[in-house]
């Protein structure tokens, strides 16, 4: 029951202190949401009020399933641009099928990951390896940036990608509205100097930490009333300034999302995308914020509370969602101790639909792209490609094409360039197991690697210590290893494969062993085994292998020596000079 | 120069002995390689010539760029319903739009090939697991041999799946040709008494066993030259008997494939899977041939060999190739010492497309059908799934499940199944390393797993033992692990990860023990490593994580436990009981 329901973890021993933190955390949220969640669905291309929708059910369905203290789910920025490039192709901004088609992918995105939950397939998002990610992450931020300049400039241009913007701007640029430019300048400047010089000023002026960093994230709601208050002073929209226009007031109806096989089969892929990526953010930001408080997530069962989260999103007609960094970090400093924190959030979004929508008319939209801007480029982390080129070539490269990708490419090819090159790169690895030749250390029953250590060998007997599990991707490397050694040197009689290391063999692996026991077979040469795990061994009494073994299989590598040669194992054999160092 | 040329390995030291074996190897695969070319091409719906030709180029170049001495290339039956999968939504069969996409698809599974050969990237065949690849070849058997049916009954009926064809069937059986029946009988018994019983006859008449094994293989020849006498004598085809019909005499002028744009996306994703398939098989052959010689292939190479080969199926007017295991044992039974076998069977080939063609016509194509059954019927092999569920359920269930993919919805999405489930199970069991808490053996140095030791541990001290590479795969997991043990002991103060069994870390482990150390430190709780080995200090010293780490690194386990509960390791503090066993 509390596996499926972390609410009842809580929910008994809820308190009065509790309660007032958890209210106070939410009315912070709430204005800090507002705006963001304007902005994030004409993001997504949406009306507005869309991202009013999607936090509100999500909210309260998070705060019963999900199991973490502080994260706050919603409209994201990266899921909002991912959700547009997914819907562009199929249906025209503004008409009912847009909406549709969104709705569509937040339920059809919220089953995958309901059913990744129930089938405990959290392992999933291991996908997408970390420089990809952050490859992505900062080339999304890079294109929502990008995207926000048509607005900002007042003009109407379009684009998935960076080339294409760039075109459709140029022959845009007769059209700046001189106005919307104005109003876009001052609100970066504001937003952008409450982002960098407002904490500085708010801890000289010794206002508690926790306190200055809430209303550093409140700065986007000044910029917001100043600029309703702008528009209505100077009659902005007369002079070309686009408002966010009217709003529906009132909740959402519950709505089922379109049955259009075509349209679901359309939307597949781009859900299972929208679904990786927005598993992987909030996992990391619901981990992190954990640990912080010493409390533990259960990664499978996030992944059943995000995908009721974004079922619900899509039946109370809003859009994929997922747990927000800069949000959830807000609720964590204002002090939010439960999940019910998110359950007043939502009561104070939908306080805020149902009142402010005829004030938020007002709202110009370059406001909200201003608020965008400033919010995305806290997401590009281009050092993050040094660091990583220090550690791993490879993976810096595969940050980078995914990087190179999504800008040049749009998302969608960003995010599976991505993920085919996380996996190239693990099966890469993991077909090329570390491994040694090993040689007796004279006088001991100790055996070292031959490269690395004085040691003794004979050169009829190659032995070979494995040093990972045995697995398909890298079955064929044993086969080729164990063959190039032996058609390199005609005077092997004998392979012994050392298993210390190895902790699990599949059954591609125990095929490559039958398959190089035949082979060895043929060529004259026994294949013996050398310490062997208990697991391991459970595996191998399955199968003829054992049966079938051209040599034994022995406790220790001693123990294979000895019967090998054992005159040269227990040093009574004296070894020509230069027998003793084989690669 | 070699490398790349490996004809370079053995042409100089080619002499009158390799001359004569090679020669009588060529005669006797030429001899059962013309059946079996008519057999596949019609199989990939292509006229019949079309396999004569694709057995011709391609040997002559692999001749000069394969590494293995006994592989014999050209059309095969699995690559061959691969091809008729591929092309069969693009283009009637018959039109030269078919054919033209046929050598499209040599010409780009070619260029794939060689690519990945230039690249050394033959890894990628670490695509497929052992299971999935048993699976999906006993499927594609059992589809080739029942898209026979119709031919053998002499009906028209097609299908890509069994579903499909057994529909396609049930309408068709009213017209049943009882002539093409019978000879199809026939022709089944034949070949099939010459497969199970031949050979033993052959053994009992002291035939010696390489000729025995043979005259086992030309078999089909014999079909083919009674049922071409019998088509003749008894006028078959005016009974309704269907011929292969008119072949053009003369060899293929070189021709380029279409260059159509839309074609060539069509069918990037069929000619990456048929290169997949068709290298792995390949692969296979070759390296257990070479093994019984103690010879060595070069699996990158052998991408280039096989890629060069297809390029010149293609431009050569014939279809994918890739090395048949069939062709292949005779080859290497028959005496082959060199590629220059395969150079003279091609030429075989050649002097049988420019003869043989006019007697080839009157063949009834109801002989090829029952050459292929009773050919692939040898690829079913049904028991190896009930050897891999001893070994590993997991592996089962893979294979079963592409077999049944593969069955109901076709060969593409069943290989793609199993590429999809090959990952899947990789990423599932590399996303959860074997690890141990670890403990001191009292009165030593030594330190074990507690859960099959009985060690000394300390309740404020978390030791983990991780017995695998740290890789974005299990990243995660650790992070998972080392915070779950945290939340779950509040006395905790210090990890120690003990890294012994680490070869390497990638850029996310990096982050994912930031990430630990960052977190481990908001909780109160230091951070050490111990026995880190050089290479991995190598990559963590370009991190700020060795600056940052709440805690030392040390150079042994011990040495950690000396630090962190001085009086224990030394065995000086007493333990309460009960304080020895932590899992």
């Amino acid at each position: 029951m509390q596996r499926f329901f972390p609410i009842f973890d809580w929910a008994p021993g809820y308190g009065r202190q509790a309660l007032a933190s958890d209210l106070l955390a939410a009315v912070i949220v709430t204005i800090m949401l507002i705006p963001q969640s304007l902005a994030y669905a004409l993001l997504a291309g949406l009306p507005a009020e869309v991202g009013l929708y999607a936090s509100i059910a999500p909210l309260v369905i998070y705060a019963v399933f999900g199991t973490s203290r502080s994260l706050a789910v919603g409209p994201v920025a990266v899921v909002s641009l991912m959700t547009a490039a997914a819907i562009a192709p199929l249906a025209a901004q503004g008409t009912p099928e847009y909406l549709g088609a969104a709705i569509a992918l937040a339920v059809l995105s919220g089953l995958m990951l309901l059913a990744m939950g129930l089938l405990r397939l959290g392992f999933i998002a291991n996908f997408l390896s970390h420089p990809v990610i952050s490859g992505f992450i900062t080339a999304s931020a890079l294109l929502i940036a990008a995207g926000q300049i048509p607005t900002l400039l007042g003009v109407s241009a379009t684009g998935q990608t960076i080339p294409s913007l760039l075109a459709s701007l140029g022959g845009a640029m007769g059209q700046v509205n001189p106005w919307t430019l104005g109003l876009s300048l001052l609100a970066l400047l504001l937003l952008w100097s409450a982002r960098t010089r407002l904490a500085g000023v708010l801890a000289r002026s010794s206002v508690a930490p926790g306190l200055a960093k809430v209303l550093v994230r409140a700065a986007p709601v000044l910029a917001v009333a100043l600029s309703i208050l702008a528009a209505r002073m100077f009659d902005l929209e007369a002079k070309g300034v686009a408002l966010v226009g009217a709003i529906p007031t009132g909740l959402p109806l519950p709505a089922l999302p379109p049955f259009d096989p075509a349209l679901w089969q359309a939307i597949v892929l781009p859900a299972a995308m929208i679904a990786l990526v927005g598993y992987v953010e909030s996992v990391s930001v619901a981990q992190t914020l954990a640990a912080k408080r010493r409390q533990r997530i259960d990664p499978d069962q996030e992944l059943v509370a995000l995908g009721l989260s974004n079922i619900g999103a899509g039946v109370s007609g809003g859009y994929p969602v997922t747990g927000g960094f800069a949000r959830s970090v807000v609720n964590f400093d204002a002090g939010a101790e439960t999940p019910a924190a998110g359950a007043f959030t939502a009561l104070g979004m939908a306080l805020a639909t149902l009142m402010l929508t005829p004030v938020l008319a007002h709202l110009p939209k370059a406001t909200l792209a201003a608020t965008i801007v400033v919010a995305v480029l806290g997401l590009v982390d281009m050092r993050a490609l040094g660091r990583t080129w220090k550690i791993s070539r490879a993976d810096a490269v595969a940050g980078s094409v995914t990087l190179a990708a999504t800008l040049l490419a749009g998302v969608e090819p960003g995010i599976a360039t991505g993920v085919a090159l996380s996996l190239l790169l693990h099966l890469w690895r993991t077909s090329r197991p570390h491994f040694a030749v090993i040689g007796q250390v004279p006088g001991t029953e100790h055996f070292r690697n031959v490269a690395r250590h004085h040691v003794v060998t004979v050169p009829e007997v190659l032995s070979l210590r494995v040093d990972e599990a045995l697995y398909f991707p890298n079955a064929r490397w044993l086969e080729d290893t164990v063959m190039a050694h032996i058609a390199a040197d005609p005077r092997i009689r004998a392979v012994v494969l050392n298993c210390v290391a190895v902790n699990d063999v599949d059954s591609s692996a125990v095929e490559s062993l039958e398959a190089i026991n035949a082979r060895l077979g043929d060529a004259g040469v026994t294949l013996h085994l050398a310490e062997v795990k208990g697991p391991v061994m459970d595996r191998l009494r399955h199968t003829s292998l054992l049966a079938e073994l051209t040599g034994g299989v022995h406790l220790t590598q001693f123990d294979a020596m000895l019967c090998l040669a054992p005159e040269v194992a227990q040093g009574t054999r004296a070894l020509p000079r230069g027998e003793t160092a084989r690669r």
